[in-house]
């Protein structure tokens, strides 16, 4: 059995990441997305190991500690984070795993885990961007500036990213994430047992 | 606009690689498949141009000196190999091209362009791959052995391979390198600047 592959998905807030992910999963097998962990309180309906792993902030810290974070960073005071272990244990057992997540933790797993595809999700224009962040009508203008500026940076990273996915519409968007995935499962280096 | 991606697709005789690129060509678009150059006769019904580019032995023996060919072989008297020049303009107007050729002229390839992507299609087993060439009916017991010792020797090249796509289903073979060619018009580095 070879490993599953490591992809990282990411994207400025807004690119669509989610709905992406929530068109491509149902129609894949052997992939999984990776649950995050948090130190925020649970909204309702949101289920323990399935939206979020809920942490206290005394569990996290000793994870931290640990080293059993792939990323982590504090927003608005609360932790999130990617536990390393239930990401291994599908790669161990052949599934391809996706993590969605912002992407400063995306470059920085994409550091120690140099063999992750980085794909990055934009939507087709900044004037696009700047409409979907408005639409959500629950940011303020200011929220909305901040993440147009944040952004800007985020594009800046480019060179760090492995493949670029353009949202311009969600089954084109999921079709290609779909087919690079695949492309990773037919590299030649994990069916060369196919040979002997 | 920016340069098409070159693929060369190989794989013992046998393996069905006509028959999955058959499938995958009329369903996709900005991709070209190569046409060889050949000195053998015109049989009924090809075309030049379409099904090869017919030359005298002179003309073919005259763009071997001018370097004009990504790679040729002599096979039973008869020169048989790929011009780069209509190669070359369909990259240049950003179309995709895929070289079908022998193993040999495909390593050959791949070291004078290594940005290529290298696809090895391969049946589902040796028993089916020596199943398929009786099948033809066309060859002697002793040709079929050759085949298979050649292929097992083919086998042996695969660290050159970028991918290896198994032919146990027409339809799912050509739906992976399908997944191979749209994976590479995601990459970054092609898509850079869409993020400018």
């Amino acid at each position: 059995m070879s490993r599953g592959n490591l992809f990282i998905v990411t994207g400025p807030s807004g690119a669509g990441k989610g709905t992406v992910l929530g068109r491509l999963l149902p129609s894949m097998d052997r992939l999984r997305c990776s649950v995050s962990a948090t130190t925020r309180q649970p909204r309702p309906g949101e289920e323990d190991g399935v939206n979020y792993y809920f942490l206290t902030k005394p569990d996290f810290e000793a994870m931290i500690q640990r080293n059993e974070f792939l990323e982590y960073a504090e927003y608005v005071g609360n932790y999130y984070g990617t536990p390393a272990a239930p990401v291994n244990e599908c790669l161990e057992k052949g599934l391809d795993v996706i993590l969605e997540i912002e992407v400063q933790g995306a470059l920085i797993v994409k550091k120690k885990r140099p063999e992750a595809r980085l794909v990055f999700i934009i939507p087709p224009s900044f004037a696009d961007l700047e409409l979907r962040l408005r639409s959500r009508g629950s940011e303020s203008a200011e929220t909305i500036q901040k993440r147009l500026a944040k952004a800007k940076e985020e594009y800046a990273s480019a060179e760090q990213y492995d493949y670029i996915v353009v949202n311009d519409q969600v089954d084109g968007a999921a079709d290609e994430l779909r087919s690079i995935i695949q492309a990773a499962r037919c590299a030649a280096d994990r069916r060369i047992n196919l040979l002997r």
